[in-house]
């Protein structure tokens, strides 16, 4: 039974972390933040991640995204660890603050539990301004995210947002590629919004849902 | 506050479907399952999805994978609703099961809720033939799902099942691309596991935790 789900307000906990001790909600201010769990310090696929992160630093950044990581051992041996992760990685720099939880009293409240591991799993909640939960990742400890999803979600959620959530994005959008126009908007609304004009596909139904812009 | 989330079971519920009614564990005996829910019928983004889900039924297949949808809408929508789909993405054929909850009643049970529409958001649980969830996305309405990271996802966890878990796949891992062996194994139950060898890294810690192996 997990802790919050999409929708959900992150509870405002003080956190202890690498840079420096804060309330969620304080860093989370103003902001959209990543907040990633993982498994453990000194382990595989955890150095991967953390170390993909720190290389893909600048593209969170230029977006205005804040990172947040979390796992289960003490502030120490993050530090300890985060040299090893910028070894394995050449070109990465783990600048964003990394939570302990060594007492496991963090991750029952975010939803960031591995049932066979009984610890952090690899959990990413994308948070919003508002410190709600956006969108989640939930992924095993077998199993290493993969960080263009996650910037490509992000990339989705930041253009809806953008929108006013009167547009959407369908499968597999990458940016630059149409958007849909959300089912809300009636056609009227939709020439106003859109002077750029919009197509409507001709589909059996004829009910003329699907309506294709481009907001790039 | 979800109904369900990593390692959870899916309760046993019966449901009506589009092809037939059943219960939800009979439905994913001896197999996995991608279990996914969506908006609702005659939506843009939606469509874009069962589409790329139809289109890409032949890879599910080919893991011996089976899919399973869901949205508000009652059977006969849904069976409207695929010849549009089938229009929109050609070379689709809708033949998966989609389930109807037109009262709502399914989708909480499911941690399947998009909290702004009130409606089932864009979750989907990966589901193994143990019935429990094994890695979860839980994206929002305005952001279409990414089918191949859903096969990618998929393959991590069929790969990490094939080996009992003694190996884990690395931060934005494809098939045929080394594999990481477990902190679990020792070094001498590794080179038992894997006579093939592996590569130990040299890393600050000196802690020789990230082993690679190829298992492709």
């Amino acid at each position: 039974m997990p802790g919050i789900t999409l929708g959900d307000t992150v509870p405002n906990l003080e956190v202890e972390t690498t840079l420096k001790n804060f309330k969620l909600h304080d860093y989370f201010a103003d902001s959209w933040t990543v907040l990633f769990s993982h498994p453990g310090d000194f382990t595989p696929v955890c150095t991967t991640e953390l170390g993909a992160m720190g290389k893909y630093a600048h593209e969170f950044e230029h977006r205005g995204v804040k990172l947040l990581g979390l796992s289960c051992d003490d502030v120490q041996s993050h530090k300890d660890w985060i040299k090893d992760i910028e070894a394995f990685t050449p070109g990465s720099k783990v600048k964003y603050p990394i939570i302990a939880d060594p007492n496991k009293e963090i991750i029952p409240q975010l939803n960031m539990i591995d049932p066979i591991e009984n610890g952090p799993s690899r959990a990413l909640h994308i948070v919003g301004p508002d410190c709600k939960i956006k969108l989640s990742f939930l992924y095993p400890s077998t199993t290493g995210r993969n960080m263009d999803e996650v910037l490509r979600a992000l990339d989705s959620l930041l253009m809806a947002s953008k929108h006013n959530n009167k547009i959407a994005t369908p499968v597999n959008w990458k940016p630059d590629e149409p958007v849909v126009i959300s089912p809300s908007v009636s056609d009227t609304e939709a020439k106003k919004l859109f002077p750029q004009g919009f197509k409507t596909a001709d589909l059996p139904s004829k009910k003329g849902y699907m309506r294709l812009t481009d907001v790039s």
